[in-house]
C-alpha cells in the first residue's frame, strides 16, 4: 500500500470517529467518499463493527455501493445487509453474481435468507435457485451458470460478433466453452486466440483442450488446480459430460483464501472468522476459540491422571517434575512440525491417501535424526548439572519422544483425511494430548529403569 | 482429480519403479507418457526424487519438457536443473520467462546460476539482468518486463491490429498499459473493452483507472492485493509513474501460495519445504525443523530454570507437578490461538501496526473470557477431586493465564512487523517460552498464597 492510501485511509477512519455516526452530521462525510479510490473504501469498511460499515455503503453512490459490496467476504455480507434493513438492500443484492449470492445466503439465518430470496426478480431467482439445488462445497455451488458457449464449426467473426453484442450476459469472456448440439463439452477457446485467428477460420481450428471440472467435484480442489493451471476458468460439466456453468480463477482465489484461512486458524486451535478481525464482534472471537481450548484442556486431564500415578515417583525424586514442560513441549513441537507439512503437502495434493507408509517412513527417520540431535545435547546438559543419571534418562527420553511424536504427527493428517474428517481438526487436540500422555509414560518408564526406582 | 487420471498416475508410478531407470529399458516408458496429460505428468514428477524427476523430464518430448518444467516450483525447477546437467537444460531454461527464470537463478547456488546466465540469448539474458537489479521480494523481481503499451490517442481497431502482429511478444495481452509519450502511466485498457468498443473508438474512449504497483514495492502484499482486486494485472511503474512491467495475476497466485506455505509451515515451527514434500531428501526435512526445534528446546531450559527455584515447594506439596502440563498447555494454546489469527489478519492486511492499542485491548477482553470459563470449569473439577485450596489454585492460574497468554500472543505479531520481523517466526518460540515460564512463575505465587508455603 503507498503512504498516500494509508494517509488518506487514516483520515478517512479519523473521520468517522469524530462524526457521531448515529447523528444526522454525515454531509462532510459523504464528500469525503467520493473523492478516496473505492479499494481503499473497503479497506475501511473491513476494519469497522458491521453497523458502521452499513452506514459507509449508504453512504456511497448507488453503483459504487454496490461494487464496495461485491469485495466483501460472503459473511461480512450478511452481517451488514442484517444492518442495513431490507429496502437498502435490493439494489446490492441483485448486483451479485448468483454464485455471490448464495455464498452470502449460506451465511444467514435461513428465515432472513429467504425474505431476500423472495424480493429477488424472477431470472435472478431461477438462476440462485439453481446455484442452491447443489451441495455446499461442490463446484456447482461456486459456478456462474452463465457460460458463453459456441459450436466447433462456427466461424470465428460470427462468434467475435455474436460475444461483442452479449458480453454482459456472460460471467467471462475470455474463456469460452465450445460444444456440440447437445451441449457436450469438446473443448475451449480463448478470447486472445479467437483475436489472433484469421478471420475466415473456424471455432474448431483455433479450440484447446483444457481441464474440465465437474458439478460435484469438491469446489477447493477444483480451485487450486485451477489456479496452478494458470489458466483463466475451468468449464463445469456434469457426469454426462455436458456443459453446466464456468469457474473462474477469481471465486478459485476467494475459496482458497478462505481454505487456507481456516486451515491456519484450525492449526493454531481455532476456528475461521471468515470476516475481518477488527470487524469481529469480542464474543464471536471468544466463540471461535472457546471449543477447542475446552477439547485441549479437557484432554489435558489425562496427563494429570498419568502423573497422578507417577505421583510417588515424583515424591522420591522431585527433580524429575523440573522436566516435564521441557518433555511435552519438545514432544508436542515435534510432532506439529511433522503434521503441519503433512497438512499442507495434502492439501496441495503433494500427498495422497495412499502414500501413508511412505510417510511414515519418512517421518520416522526424520524424527530419529532430530532425537538423536536433542538427545546428545540434552544428554550433555543434564549431566553436566544433574549428574549422569538424570543425564541418561533425559537424553534417551529426547529420543523416544522425538522418533514417536514425528511419526505420530505425520501419520495423524492422513488418518483424518481417510476417515473423512478435517485433517487441520483432528491433527491439533489428538497430538498434543497423545505426544504429552505417552511421553510421560516413557519419560517415567525409563527414569525408573535407570535410577532403579 | 477425477478417478482415471489418479489410475493413470498410480499406473505410471508403478511403471517408473518396475524400469531400472538408470539402465536402458525406457522405450516402454517413453511411450506411456505420450499418452498422459501434461498436468498428470507434472504431478508424478512432483512426488518423485530430483533424480527421478529429472529422467521423467527427459523422457518428454522438447515442447511438453519445457512446459512441464515450467509448472514446477522454482526450487524444485533448480533441484532438477542439477541433475539434468548442462545440455539438457538449455531448451528448458530458455522457455521460461524472463521472471520465472530469476526465481530459479534465485534457488541455486551462484556459481551454477551464472553459468546458466552464461548460456543464454543476449536478449534473454538482458532481460534476466533487468529484473536480477530489484531487490529480492520485490514487485519488479516478479513482474515481466514485456508489457504491452499504447497511447491514449491511438485508434482502437489500430490497436487491435498492432496487438495481434506482436502478441507472442507480450507476457498478456488482455490488460494493455496506456502511456503518454514520456512512458508515464494514464491506466489501462482490457482486451474485453477493446473487443466491444466501436471500431472508430479511440484508446483514451474505454481506458480505465486502474491501481498501479512500483517497481520497489513488497511482492507479496502487491501480490494480494492484486488477487483481491479480481482484476488479471497490474501495471508495474517507477517512482515517477513511467511503466516498466507487468504483474499477473499467475505470478500474483505464485507468490501467495508460497507465502502462505511458509506462514503455515513458521506456525508449525519449521522452515517452508520450498518443494513438493514427497520430492524433499529427509535430510532436508531435518534441516527444515532442526533450528526450531533447537531454539524451542533451548529456551524450554528456561522452564526448568524457574520449576529449579520452586523445587522446594515441589517437594512439599507433590500434587502442585501434576497440573504442570495442563497449565503450561492452556497458556500456550490461548498464545498460539490469539497469535495465529492476529499474524493471518496482518498477512491480510485487515490490521496494521497502528492497530496494536485496539488489538491488544480485544484481546485482553477474550482472553479474561476464555480464563473465566476455564477457570470456573478448573475450580470445580480441581476442588472435586483434590479439596478446596488446590480448587482455588487451579482457578485462578488458569484465569490469569489465558489473560495473559491471549493478550501477549496477540501483541507478537504486531511488535514482530514493527521492528522488521516475520510475525510468524518471532511469535511462535517467544510466546511458547514467555507463556510457559511466566505461567510457572503466576502458578507457585498463587499457590504459595493460598496454601500459606
Amino acid at each position: 500500500m503507498t503512504t498516500a492510501n494509508a494517509a488518506a485511509i487514516a483520515h478517512l477512519e479519523k473521520q468517522l470517529n469524530r462524526h457521531r455516526l448515529d447523528s444526522g452530521d454525515l454531509d462532510g462525510l459523504h464528500e469525503e467518499l467520493t473523492e478516496i479510490p473505492l479499494h481503499d473504501v473497503v479497506h475501511v469498511v473491513e476494519r469497522q463493527p458491521s453497523k458502521r460499515g452499513a452506514v459507509l455503503i449508504r453512504l456511497l453512490s448507488p453503483e459504487r455501493a454496490a461494487a464496495a459490496f461485491d469485495a466483501l467476504d460472503p459473511a461480512h455480507q450478511a452481517e451488514i445487509v442484517e444492518a442495513l434493513g431490507r429496502e437498502d438492500v435490493a439494489g446490492l443484492f441483485s448486483a451479485l453474481g448468483a454464485e455471490d449470492r448464495v455464498r452470502m445466503l449460506d451465511n444467514m439465518p435461513a428465515e432472513i435468507a429467504e425474505r431476500f430470496l423472495g424480493d429477488l426478480d424472477e431470472d435472478a431467482r431461477a438462476d440462485t435457485n439453481l446455484i442452491l439445488g447443489y451441495e455446499k462445497g461442490s463446484v456447482g455451488r461456486a459456478m456462474s451458470p452463465n457460460v458463453a458457449a459456441v459450436g466447433p464449426g462456427e466461424g470465428v467473426r460470427d462468434v467475435v460478433d455474436k460475444l461483442r453484442a452479449q458480453a454482459d450476459d456472460f460471467e467471462t469472456v475470455y474463456t469460452i466453452a465450445v460444444v456440440d448440439p447437445e451441449r457436450t463439452l469438446c473443448g475451449v477457446v480463448w478470447l486472445r486466440d479467437l483475436f489472433r485467428a484469421a478471420p475466415d477460420a473456424r471455432v474448431g481450428d483455433v479450440m484447446r483442450e483444457s481441464p474440465a471440472v465437474q458439478v460435484s467435484d469438491d469446489a477447493e480442489d477444483a480451485a487450486r488446480r485451477l489456479l496452478s493451471s494458470g489458466q483463466l476458468a475451468f468449464p463445469v460439466v456434469d457426469d454426462g459430460n455436458r456443459l453446466m456453468g464456468i469457474f473462474t480463477f477469481d471465486e478459485a482465489q476467494d475459496i482458497v483464501e478462505h481454505a487456507d484461512s481456516e486451515d491456519t486458524a484450525r492449526q493454531g486451535g481455532s476456528e475461521s472468522l471468515k470476516q475481518p478481525y477488527l470487524a469481529t464482534p469480542v464474543l464471536k472471537l471468544v466463540r471461535s476459540r472457546i471449543v477447542w481450548l475446552l477439547v485441549l484442556a479437557l484432554s489435558a486431564i489425562l496427563t494429570v491422571q498419568v502423573l497422578g500415578v507417577f505421583e510417588g515417583t515424583l515424591a522420591q525424586v522431585t527433580v524429575l517434575s523440573l522436566f516435564i514442560p521441557l518433555l511435552t513441549g519438545t514432544g508436542g513441537n515435534t510432532g506439529n512440525q511433522a503434521a503441519t507439512t503433512v497438512t499442507r503437502a495434502l492439501a496441495l495434493h503433494d500427498v495422497t491417501k495412499g502414500d501413508i507408509l511412505k510417510v511414515m517412513w519418512r517421518e520416522l527417520r526424520v524424527g530419529a535424526t532430530l532425537g538423536t540431535v536433542l538427545g546428545v545435547l540434552g544428554l550433555a546438559i543434564a549431566w553436566a548439572v544433574f549428574g549422569q543419571d538424570i543425564g541418561i534418562v533425559i537424553g534417551s527420553t529426547l529420543f523416544c519422544v522425538c522418533a514417536m511424536s514425528a511419526t505420530v504427527g505425520g501419520l495423524m493428517p492422513i488418518v483424518a483425511k481417510t476417515v473423512g474428517a478435517d485433517p487441520a481438526v483432528f491433527s491439533n487436540p489428538f497430538i498434543s494430548t497423545f505426544c504429552d500422555a505417552t511421553g510421560l509414560v516413557i519419560y517415567f518408564a525409563i527414569a525408573k529403569a535407570v535410577l532403579g526406582l
